[in-house]
């Protein structure tokens, strides 16, 4: 159920000393082979951390021994000696593990703006490298944890092979990513090109469209590595599609722990010119703040997904709309459909499909409501 | 010091009854001349009440006799009684004024999606200008006021005549204006081409940067109109500097009293190749959720500011952006700069400088905090 799910991988998850209150905070995950191929996804803020950076490069040849990962800060706006934290991390793991510092990424997540305790980095990196073991992965995903409240692991197997993978995030949710760090293995045996080709179909309809709180993060991370370990080599389709499982099924555990967040909102957007209308739309109502107010209120207000529809460049006739809210249509031809009061809204999850009669394609969306609690606990993260 | 400043307006405001709670909900603004020129700027939503789609119409040909406002109900999303609605608003003011209907401008403001009790509003109507009067600028602010916790006016003399207005908006600030109706009058004697350069290029620069909660309404309407009561024809730079500081003045009081808000927050970028690189920033720093709960907690987190701007198409290069809050240049060349527990926040207004090091364009942008008051607020509004 984890990043040792597939043949091949180790894992570790320790307690560096990087967070205050002892939790673990130091990752490790290592692909023994026979293969070491590996695929990425990152952020696509222009302001990137230190180590996204780094992983760029370390990916570029397609291959990958190790992921060295911390919580307890980002090494994000950290100038010429963040970049040289990062580096010094994958060394240590590389002399460690007898492999290149080229072949291990990097990936942190926590505070903009401070650096790393480089002491208890290198001195974790050195006792994770100990303790990895093939049931590691349980403690790799508490060790990535930030705000989370759970840690999010997923997997699934399709005869001979598996996809596995963990994730952390909890805010910062959005578009082009969402304030996370997933790493996905597989035994699958496939090189570095079938692998980047397999998670950018996967990630674009799973983690692109998690847009909690609309806003991007400097460290956004999705890896893929291949250990080959179960010498069969799937078709494509075969393998994407397990890959876009694993990679809904942690999608959907990060929008169901979002920060402070009393509902998951579903925003499903039919009869769409194209598939990018139905995206921005439904991205358009996932942003409207007085929108995520009133579903925290229970209150169908299809006033504002109207509202927020209105914004957008999308083809629609605005007497053509129609928005149903839990399977009520509250609004039918841009006008006042059945009546709002029979919309129940008590359960955890909204349903707000939203019809632009402009067409055949469509698209999902999920988001949370807005919460007093979303505000208390982000007027409060860095103190 | 409102719409009644100028003279050649009389105006009235009263209680018809379209609110619950006995409140002011109903304004009247007649132009008595002798000149009846008008401009307008309206919501960019695609999605427009039917008032603004009348409105627009009465407008074509430059001139306006009256207005008629309403709290207590948008009449957006009402179909075609909604259009309807808004005609039969106009005539009767015609009817009782001895004005064409096709003279009478019509706003509404409220609760999206449900019909205006017209027998309280034509009822009102007749009222209202039974109560016209050169000293009524003052009760026709409060009869335009929703969730607004204060009265909105303004007004600035030069020499002969003078420029005044009111406004409302407290909820769904956002640019291409504000859910805000505003009224200006003057008694300068301009025609309406005369009123509509000034006015636009008024409302690019106040209005259209005020950004409280990034959502955009569908009423959102500013009128200008002109008595030419003062016989003086200004130059066109001293009238649009006129109006440019009355909507200052009024931009700044709908942020001042923006729901739920205690913070203000000032957001100037300076050094940016271009204006709209420069208004791209800001709004993308007003925007950022995770920030305005930053802000809200007096933390001056500038990594947040670093990832909103990330997120834009403007130029600039991550490793020489320099921010500062309230006068401490927290972040210097992208990264940690002064210490930030010297940035003092516990002030209602907080100014965040944005130097992009890209040229020598700036622009400012006004915000508010995200609290939990405005969650709440928002939250219970429909119900």
């Amino acid at each position: 159920m984890s990043v040792t799910a597939a043949r091949g991988f180790t894992a570790a998850g320790i307690a560096a000393g990087i967070k205050h209150n002892g939790d673990r905070d130091l990752a490790l995950v290592v692909n023994d082979g026979p293969r070491h191929a590996a695929a990425g996804v990152f952020t696509s803020n222009r302001v990137q951390a230190a180590p996204v950076q780094w992983s760029r490069q370390v990916l570029a040849d397609g291959e990958i021994r190790a992921v060295v990962l911390n919580s307890g800060g980002a090494n994000a706006c950290t100038g010429p000696q963040g970049f040289a934290d990062t580096r010094a991390t994958a060394e240590r793991a590389a002399e460690r593990l007898g492999a290149s510092a080229a072949d291990v990424a990097v990936c942190s997540t926590g505070l903009i703006g401070v650096p790393l305790p480089m002491d208890r980095i290198l001195a974790g990196v050195e006792r994770a490298v100990t303790r990895l073991s093939e049931s590691g992965g349980e403690d790799a995903a508490l060790a990535v944890m930030t705000t989370d409240t759970v840690h999010k692991t997923a997997a699934v197997t399709r005869g001979a092979w598996t996809v596995g993978g963990m994730a952390k995030g909890a805010g910062m949710l959005a578009p082009g990513l969402a304030t996370m760090l997933v790493v996905l293995t597989t035994d699958a045996d496939l090189n570095g090109a079938a692998l980047d080709r397999a998670l950018r179909e996967a990630t674009r309809v799973t983690f692109d469209r998690v847009d909690s709180d609309g806003c991007m993060s400097t460290n956004d991370t999705v890896l893929l590595l291949s250990s080959g370990a179960s010498r069969v080599v799937p078709e494509h389709e075969e393998f994407a599609d397990a890959v876009r499982t694993v990679c809904a099924d942690l999608a959907r555990q990060l929008i169901g722990d979002a920060e402070g967040a009393s509902k998951e909102i579903r925003i499903e957007v039919v009869g769409a010119a194209s598939e990018d209308d139905a995206v921005e739309v439904g991205r358009s109502v996932a942003r409207n703040s007085l929108l995520k107010c009133a579903v925290h209120g229970e209150d169908p207000n299809w006033g504002r997904v109207l509202s927020a529809i209105g914004t957008t460049g999308a083809a629609f006739e605005p007497d053509r709309l129609n928005v149903a809210i839990n399977g009520v249509q509250v609004c039918r031809n841009g006008s006042v459909g059945e009546d709002r009061a029979l919309v129940d809204m008590t359960g955890r999850e909204v349903r707000i499909t939203v019809d632009l009669a402009a067409g055949t394609d469509s698209a999902v969306i999920w988001t949370n409501d807005l919460t007093a609690d979303y505000v208390h606990e982000n007027s409060e993260y860095a103190s």
